[in-house]
């Protein structure tokens, strides 16, 4: 597939869902993936409970891809959970791809991750020391061998304790053939929500799931909560005392889609408000705002309203690429051969134009859109950011690139305008961030500072 | 495919290259093909001239999951067409894919049609009685059954006198190995536009498509005009005295990606003028402005400006719907299973909204989004759509559906509000869009006023 | 898909069944293809007659591989015609792929074509003349558009006209809505034979068709017969006055599957008899008769049992060769990497071995399977081939090779023998072949003797 | 597919090769495989070490199908091994494919595994007790978990430490990334044999896979025998005093391929051995005698020769059936459609028929192939079995059915002969059986006699 390799990428979503009435857990798994599929493009599994045993099934690719109306019909049950996927590099194979499926001494279990252990190398080589073996390179296997190790007779308890040994950032769900269990990192870095359809509970990545399958945001998970569900029941475990948050601002700027509310922030509305921010620490004059699809479209419309400046459509996006889109060679993309974004010249022509981006990690594509702007007659061209510029990796759960291709670590902005070849070029600051995300709430800012939770 | 069958449906774009430099133009083939995917979705094909002869390659489905590198590198030639097909009922084979290739007397000609003759069916019995044969369902093949059976000698003269035989819409591009042709029907009912890149030539269904490739617009190919290109000359030739507008308005408002420009109109302006026309029409009291992806936001946004209603975003649109994608059966859509178009909660609760929508034919979704919208929390829900109601059929080149299921060819204003849920509807007055087009053109508004241009 | 390519390939098989009783025709005609797969593996179709109109499948790859129950299941009918085909160089693409399916005055008309027209060239450009234009480079469009010509009011007559102005080999099944049409050329070149099932009739290339699908024989069609079957009447016309004989002797040596009986005579027993004919023009000693499998099996025996000489197996066949094998390179071939057969060591080593193939054309598999045995331990290797030896191409419907490649083309038999590595090397006389064959018809030989039919 | 399932199914072929010269291990595994493909058609795999790691390939499907030279072109290194996998009922995923790789203290370990532990269930749920979990549901992963908890320092110590434990047939090819190692269990059960091409050494199931890929065989791996071969050495290890044979017999009556020799004993020539016992047991008196491809067809021509009556071809078998073959349904077959073997009737016809088949469990096929030699006009028909008659199930890793669905568990000889419509049926006694396997060796006869060698 084309793929724009200019931002971070999301590693994972997940979803599960208990049903305590007739209803089609599998079918609303897919749908519920679908709904996430933003999260992870790469593979995409569901695993269901039939009340004796797991179905598994999984496969590379986008959620409609992997499976169809022949597959889930097979995977009848009265719960399930499911994952999306996009891979780091090297190990996007099958294998993989999760919900991982296993069975050890208290019966079947499966668990889908999102997340990244910091201490993951650690734990493994000490499960080795003690005779386990790993046939994936996934962070979940770790914790099934953690969870399979523990002596406790319930799966819940032999849960919290592998819960405690383990540090990073996880949302998770965990399937047995008669619970379905959500569990949130003491520091809340990763999302994870419950939810409802009647009297059939969900737990997922983003609360846009729950509205695409027709349900009810309940509440937040916590962080270092544990949320256990049966046919009786739905318990809450704190499993740790510490619970400090420390949510991923990234989730609000880029990552989450724009109708999820995550820990009591709107996604789409923090995006318009980083934009009237943006206008407060960088009132630019100009005839127009634009931004870029999609993700920058929200903070234009906001800068927008702040200045009074008309917001305009200014690239029209190409809705077909496909899995196997030839991307224009270095040559004709030299010539303008553009695919997936075409500059509306009415909007752009003889205009000088503020074009808002959600971020910026590389800068390769934005040095494109300016030169196609400019090409469509722009008389100007402002390049603002609606967030602080990224200067370092993450390791919690971002596909990041090595630190020397983060354009912000090794430039000033003089010099990325300069690159980028715009009038001018500005982005939000931290603070402005921090304050358009409410101020009152920890968020790691780890790829902006540098200071990571851990 | 998971399709809203909502709307009409556009049957075809065309594409086509004559290289005087060394340019890949098979690939630029494909890249045009690319930006005019929303012109069809079912089958696409590319016919290359390697100066010797004429090479096909055509399938199923869109342009990047049919042509890969393997296959464009065989394709190395002087000059392509492409076509990218939306088929109607029945008929979606591949036997009927575009472009057509075919041997004659003259030798080697292949032709890819946008539109669609309202005497196709006399012309082949005709040609039948004569001793034709027909392998396709497509009036492609009656043209070429009509150009090789002129006398003439040179096959510019075949085509012109085909040309006078045919009635109805068209927009051709035509290929033999050494010229490019390019031909547009007596009315100019569809678009065809000539464009180049340096000294290369292009013929081309939307000036989108020249953009796309890095090429510039250089004017409307004429009603009634053919153009041929080889490798020594650009000639134009007028076959019929006939060059009387009746362009599809349907092209402004639905099918035309918003960055054309068609016979001097910009697509995108034309649909922020039909939102602001809308207001004049239909003044209404509300707290925000929402359009429904993709078409209906221009005129949303007109609308907003308009009125000084503040615009934003109703619906967030998931992007990953495949080919496959399984459509959730009633019973989930009656619970609010919702796929392709989510409302954003923070913008519609507690207010009253206006939507925009582009057109209506069968309403079934739009009865949907209102619905949806309600359940998110709208105190009122007003839908406007931004041209005059459909009240008949097509029969130039657009799928439309049975009278019966067209919902403006039984119901009025009154009985279409309350079957949407709206508390109020409105549509434009076809005076308001032909003042929105201009006003000094004729456009075919057969499908609003049962007036066609034959 | 790894081909051993170094015989002659035979190019088409055709099948067509007419039900009067309710009968599955599609499945039936897909049996029917199924057991002539051996006649063509590259491309598969099957059209209906649903008795208002023509239905068309077709793919490329084996009959198993194109079609599907799904596909089956949508062909229902009251009859049906098939095709397999093995194209020759070049133009091995779905366009060309039968049974040709098309429209002209008289109605719907399909075609399946096993043979080769040697004045398709001549007829074509006449059509062109008149008008005519070529979608594919199948002589079965020329057929049809000689057909669609006719100025005769019956199907039937239109046929026989067309037939009388066509040279070269033919056997023909033709579909309308209410017929189905058997024809065989004036030289019974290729075979064509009627059956039935019960009171529903079959005409098909090879009697093994009749009994895959559990039908029974009836006649073979005669050399310029036309077999008309319709709901009421089975009829026979005779549209020439020539019936002279000249069928394909490479049909009995090579092309057909042994349990076939064509024209009176049994496949099997004729290699059989070959192999007896073999040891009394060349008697030769040694302690085993293998055969190379498939078609040098029954020679193998034949010979064995005249010479008294133990028949035994010699070499075991890999059964799983599958369409995307990977062909051992040269430098692996070298190192006795076999692929598809291997010596059987038991009955080769230390014993003076004859090995029997049914027909020698390039060799190069030969050469391959003696070194084989030597390197499994036999102490002498002598060659027979129960065929005459080829010298030259064909023009009737066979894949042959440039003269050049032809081994026994330039080459004499010791020459032969020297290049295959073999102490002795003998082949069939073309005597001993007319002899095998019964003698009291005419054959044609042309690629032994140069001596066509026409 | 469509498959006779009327017989027993092999479960596993395996395949190693380690280099000491440039060859390519992960191609010649993949001719390896392709030579081993009838012990196993549902999945595929290769892992190939590159000295530094191992690189893991497997997919569902034929050798030919799972892999490609772009897949092989990624896969180079110094060793290699592969595993054809025929699966029992429900876990045919790809989950259990194998090769299985993992990660464990000593770094990792790959394993394919040939046979069935009798003790798995118990050793699981030890394991499971101590703390592993289980991904899949193999032998395979029982294995490698005892592997990786045994303290030993050395791989070979763990892997024999490990043997110890584990009961039942066992013939394993594992790799690390720098030593391939083969083991077999101490009754020798599955085949298992050592060969070499030059330098190279291989280990493999079956001496055909060596004759494939141009090697020659050195020796059978021994009962209880370790082989370790690296760099330097290859070194032999016994690793119990256990070395009484129990070798499977299936093997040479069906399962091996003709052209392998097992543990001394020429497989092909041991099926004319059965041929020429039955008819001192059993002397018929007939005009042909003919075998069931393919296995059949040696103890045929076995029978023939001894009985002096003439052996020939009494099916042709239809080499394309395909993966997705349309089986005929209940009614077609009684209609005689005949869809992979078709009576030769010349051979048939008013002649007194034995027809020899390799042995019999469930004897649907045998009923069908009666009936169809009946139908083409065989006077007589002898239905004889060259192997005794199957009565017990297989736990030694043969997939076998129900035992309700073994004919011989519940019928007698009389009643056999009337299901099948045969005019007589005889079959091998077990003492014929052991006279032809040599007589001095013991042999696992547990499905003919129901005495395991456990």
């Amino acid at each position: 597939m084309y793929k724009e390799n200019d931002k971070f990428k999301e590693e994972c979503g997940v979803f599960g869902i208990f049903s305590r009435e007739k209803i089609d857990v599998s079918l609303l798994t897919y749908y519920g993936l679908y709904a996430l599929q933003h999260r992870g493009q790469e593979s995409a599994g569901i695993v269901v409970s039939d009340r004796e045993k797991l179905i598994s099934y999984k496969g590379m690719g986008l959620v409609s891809h992997v499976f169809n109306e022949k597959v889930l019909n097979k995977m009848k049950g009265i719960s399930a959970i499911g994952h999306v996927r996009y891979s780091t590099t090297g190990d996007s194979s099958i294998i993989n791809a999760q919900p991982l499926l296993t069975e050890f001494k208290l019966g079947q279990i499966s668990i889908a991750h999102n997340g990244n252990l910091i201490n993951a190398d650690k734990l493994k080589n000490n499960l080795k020391k003690e005779g386990s073996n790993f046939q994936t390179t996934t962070d979940s296997e770790v914790i099934l061998n953690l969870i399979a190790r523990e002596k406790k007779k319930s799966i819940e308890e032999a849960i919290c304790e592998a819960a405690k040994n383990i540090k990073g950032s996880y949302a998770l769900v965990i399937l047995t053939k008669d619970k379905l269990i959500g569990i949130r990192d003491p520091k809340g870095i990763r999302p994870l929500c419950l939810g409802k359809i009647n009297n059939n509970y969900i737990i997922c990545s983003e609360s846009c799931a729950l509205n695409a399958v027709g349900g009810e945001f309940i509440r937040d998970i916590e962080p270092s909560e544990m949320i256990v569900i049966d046919n009786n029941d739905i318990k809450s475990i704190k499993f740790s005392n510490e619970r400090k948050y420390a949510s991923c601002a990234f989730e609000y700027i880029y990552f989450a889609r724009e109708d999820s509310v995550i820990d009591e922030i709107e996604v789409y509305s923090s995006r318009v408000l980083a934009g009237k921010e943006l206008y407060e620490e960088h009132p630019v004059n100009a005839d127009i705002v634009i931004g870029v699809p999609d993700s920058g479209i929200p903070a234009a419309m906001g800068y927008a309203e702040a200045s009074g400046i008309p917001y305009g459509v200014g690239f029209v996006k190409n809705k077909y690429v496909g899995r196997t889109f030839i991307a224009p060679y270095q040559e004709l993309r030299e010539k303008n051969v553009s695919v997936k974004l075409t500059p509306l010249k009415s909007n752009i022509e003889n205009k000088r134009v503020i074009v808002i981006d959600d971020s910026m990690v590389r800068g390769t594509t934005s040095k494109r859109l300016v030169n196609s702007l400019k090409k469509a007659g722009a008389k100007e061209v402002h390049f603002i950011i609606a967030s602080p510029i990224v200067r370092h990796c993450c390791y919690l759960g971002i596909d990041t690139f090595h630190k020397k291709e983060i354009i912000g670590s090794s430039m000033n902005i003089e010099q990325i305008k300069n690159i980028l070849g715009a009038d001018s070029f500005y982005y939000l600051s931290l603070k402005g961030l921090h304050k358009v995300l409410g101020g009152n709430k920890n968020f790691c800012f780890g790829c902006f500072n540098g200071e990571y939770p851990f």
